[in-house]
């Protein structure tokens, strides 16, 4: 590898020790230069927070005896910032973030850090994935490596228009199990979510917030149901939140206000 | 008042001794029964994170003697989860975050926790609006009460459509000095960011995310320029992430992967 060939960063929201961004490391080495920034600790459901009231810390993270990347104290969002003005020293080609221990799909992806890093970097300008395994327990992340090595090697010769990320699930299958990639679109359903109350030893109240399932879908162009139904899941995301299709209907609403 | 009159349930990011969200009170209390739900602690770019991996507790907090709501240890998007799943009685009619001292626009509502309870009502089916008011120091939240009373009541008179959050910014100028209401874009541009390196008494290197500027804008139809020009910008907010515009040509390269 030379500095001609593409630079690579890689963040997670599982923390730098995770071994989801090692394997992620394995396939990316494959395409070129590698450069780890990415939380210390586990930051699940952070999120698309920034850290502005605290510093941040970097430390140098070895593994193996030789240098790894930086552990941040601060979020997937701040790793990827850090990374770009800071300690990275020329832009990234390529942003990947993951590899996520279960599917980062519908709603939730509101919610995910694994994604937030990629919508950061996309809002930086630079192409980027969110890659998730949907298998939570005892991932087999080289399942992924494959496809993973495709999407990068795509994504590298021929870019994403700016602003764009792509939210990438694959299924927990071998890969000659999976029937190929589709091209889906955020499910907007909602959850059957609760709220656990209980108390604690002491006699006082307390809540969880409980598992969540997904309504059942039919739809292949939608993240979950192409996923479940054995596809790689491929959405592309823009960080632009506003409704377009209601601003005529409110702009009339409001000139009689 | 009684159980006819709506319910409005309140919160915010910047706790529940914030004094946006008493003068939110104030206006609310004109409309209908009023719920507080919010964090304890100041939450500022949370963005829309939630907590799963710990326990959230809630408690009582008085003001002058009298209950004044519930704070909760958990992020804004909590607190709305929470009050909607356990602690209130019925659902809200309406919900509003706010009044946030400081303006949210542009891509800065991605890690806007008092948008991202806005958008978690909106997700739960309940029509919502963030409200900010567009200055930091010492805000003058009198003046954002007219506003707000206006727009809260045609929300609870008219509905919004399903999944859809109102994000309200307010200028700081005294009410007669506003120049209307003005339907609005969350503006995509880039933000001018950069990271400072400093170092700490025992040598050790951290760094700040260092302010941000938005770049100039001359479109009105855009969340900053209403604002910078006099008018109530109001933005609707949809959950959906997907760049529906990218789809069909994307979809057209993943075939030949």
């Amino acid at each position: 590898m030379n500095d001609i060939d593409p630079l690579i960063l890689l963040t997670n929201d599982d923390g730098i020790h995770a071994e989801g961004l090692r394997y992620l490391r394995i396939v990316s080495e494959r395409l070129g230069r590698v450069s780890i920034v990415a939380p210390e600790a586990e930051q699940s459901a952070v999120g698309h927070s920034i850290t502005l009231y605290d510093p941040i810390r970097a430390h140098e993270i070895t593994r193996d005896g030789d240098f790894y990347g930086y552990g941040i104290s601060g979020t997937p969002a701040d790793s990827v910032k850090l990374a770009m003005n800071s300690l990275l020293t020329s832009p990234p080609d390529l942003v990947i973030s993951g590899i996520n221990p279960g599917a980062n799909v519908g709603i939730n992806i509101l919610y995910s850090g694994t994604v937030s890093a990629a919508t950061e970097a996309a809002i930086l300008g630079v192409p980027s994935m969110a890659v998730s395994l949907d298998k939570t327990k005892e991932p087999p992340f080289e399942w992924a490596l494959p496809h993973i090595e495709i999407l990068a090697r795509w994504i590298l010769n021929n870019g994403l228009p700016s602003g764009l990320a792509l939210n990438v699930n694959i299924p927990a299958l071998p890969p000659d199990k999976v029937r190929g990639f589709k091209l889906t679109r955020q499910s907007l359903s909602k959850f059957n979510e609760s709220v656990e109350q209980r108390e604690d030893p002491r006699g006082n109240r307390y809540y969880w917030l409980a598992a969540q399932a997904l309504e059942d879908q039919t739809d292949e162009g939608i993240d979950i149901t192409a996923l479940k139904r054995g596809y790689v899941s491929i959405t592309p995301l823009y960080y632009d939140l506003t409704a377009h299709s209601y601003t005529e209907e409110l702009a009339c609403a409001l000139t009689k206000l």
